[in-house]
């Protein structure tokens, strides 16, 4: 019986030493040369010969941030793109993650009412129920757009509790202009993404979700800049872990997501996505190590430990 | 040149003579017998079979109901949960539909920060841009989640208009759970999906959605059956076509969907799932018409059509 999914998450971060994740967002025009230009991948216009480039491409940054991070978090939109190919290489992708020993985040912010959760729920987290696909599994955990309120959020539920897996439910984007619609006030004073917040809280409580440390199975994609509504996000969802995206090139810095931690450390995972993986690119890395890109992409994913760390509050 | 998509969509509800849309969300426990006991898809456990049962059934749907209503609506969700099979048998299903003569609205409600926003508009609106795909077409239109506002939602706009297809955007569940969320009232006096919906009028005003007729390409999904919120909606949002669900399984009835229509008897399309393409698990036909599964749905459809129509304001 595997252990509840925020007791694994935590065991993973104390064993790696860092609350981060990398996130795996391929882009085909984006790959190192070594792949683009590989006589059976470079096609970016075949949608099999990219979805075969994207997919060596993920393999490989598995490989080298497996031994750094405690998880990936993969990104469907970046495979979708690639119709069912695409779909297959997104599985396959969880697998080898998986097998690398890594927590596995599927970042497909699903969400729809009951009866269509239930599907979602079931190719987006739980592990495959059929018998041709028996050795097959899901992600870890899930992102979760809960927009249809609880309804389109219990079967998630139900299968973060039956099969110990986890759930992030959206609660605070990092772009600017969800603030027209998260940081819209209600009568009450609090924004809309903390009254979503509030609910998480709630549905987060659940004995059932709840692991030895405290945390819920539910935890909550909690993005922004601005450090008075981390503070007060922080201080509504006091169970759930928080998944803190934009570090890196959406342009978060270390002090920026440092209100996302609790004052013994732990409480969040930062992920950082294209400044990892695209390194190659960034003049930075290129000097040190020119066209080496899985050099330039370890390098990165170690700055980025060692300024994930430089928020976390001196024990 | 195809025309606008508002444009389009008003054409073929005038020509079919019905603002209906039928919604295909196969489950594989609800086949019909003639298909679920076929030899060859006998095996709600393997994946493969499954699929494939479940195409053959959305197939033979889509030809029943093409004569008579203007649109169907493919729940993604169905098909995920067959993974990359399903999400094949998606696309196909997508091809099928058009090739039949209808329009095809994806119901994938997709939704995240730009640079993903990005890859989802191109899977889940666009046409294919792969040399190898040439053939293939996606859905008319599709239905998006805004809750990482206009950056999340600009992709499938841009989508729309150099590819004159359709947005709906999720303003309001069809499940009372989404209250929580959609009707918390806001400083202004707002619920929160007045708010979301305010934002997509904005949006949807722009001149290159806009087609000759007022109607933009950026509709919106309303749901929910309490008058008052619909009334309101309709009023903010004058230059959106609706999406209706709920009709049928999820209990709305022609007066709750009445004040979605102007007093024209535009701007809404009604769609109905569960009652129409299960109606063979429903007495009242199958007292009819014993075990013809097609002949079921069928007539479900045309009581559903007659339905619609005596909630249309009288001319």
């Amino acid at each position: 019986m595997p252990e509840n999914f925020a007791d694994r998450l935590m065991a993973a971060i104390k064993a790696k030493g860092a609350p981060v994740c990398v996130g795996i967002d391929p882009v085909y025009s984006r790959l190192p040369a070594d792949i683009a230009e590989h006589k059976d991948l470079n096609d970016e216009f075949d949608s099999e010969a990219a979805v075969d480039a994207i997919l060596e491409f993920g393999r490989q940054v598995i490989k080298i941030v497996a031994p750094l991070v405690p998880a990936v978090k993969i990104n469907s939109a970046f495979f979708e793109r690639y119709y069912w190919e695409g779909v297959e290489a997104y599985y396959e992708l969880i697998q080898e993650a998986s097998e690398a020993g890594l927590l596995v985040i599927g970042d497909s912010k699903r969400g729809d009412v009951g009866s269509t959760a239930e599907m979602y729920a079931r190719s987006a987290l739980s592990d495959p129920d059929f018998s041709n696909l028996d050795d097959m599994v899901g992600p870890d955990a899930v992102t979760v757009n809960a927009w249809a309120g609880l309804d389109g959020l219990k079967p998630f539920l139900d299968a973060a509790r039956e099969e110990q897996k986890g759930v992030f439910v959206w609660v605070r984007a990092s772009n600017e202009s969800a603030a027209v619609i998260q940081d819209a006030r209600l009568e009450d004073g609090m924004t809309v993404a903390e009254h979503l917040a509030r609910q998480v809280a709630a549905w987060a409580a659940d004995e059932g979700l709840t692991g030895k440390a405290g945390y819920s199975c539910l935890g909550a994609v909690v993005g922004g800049r601005n450090a008075d509504t981390l503070h007060k996000l922080r201080a509504i969802m006091p169970q759930s872990i928080f998944l803190v995206p934009g570090f890196g090139a959406q342009g978060a810095s270390a002090a920026d997501i440092a209100p996302c931690f609790k004052s013994d450390g732990t409480g969040a995972i930062v992920t950082a996505s294209r400044s990892v993986i695209y390194a190659y690119e960034d003049m930075k890395y290129v000097e040190r190590f020119t066209s080496e890109w899985d050099k330039c992409v370890e390098a990165a994913c170690k700055d980025f430990i060692t300024q994930v760390k430089t928020a976390l509050p001196a024990r």
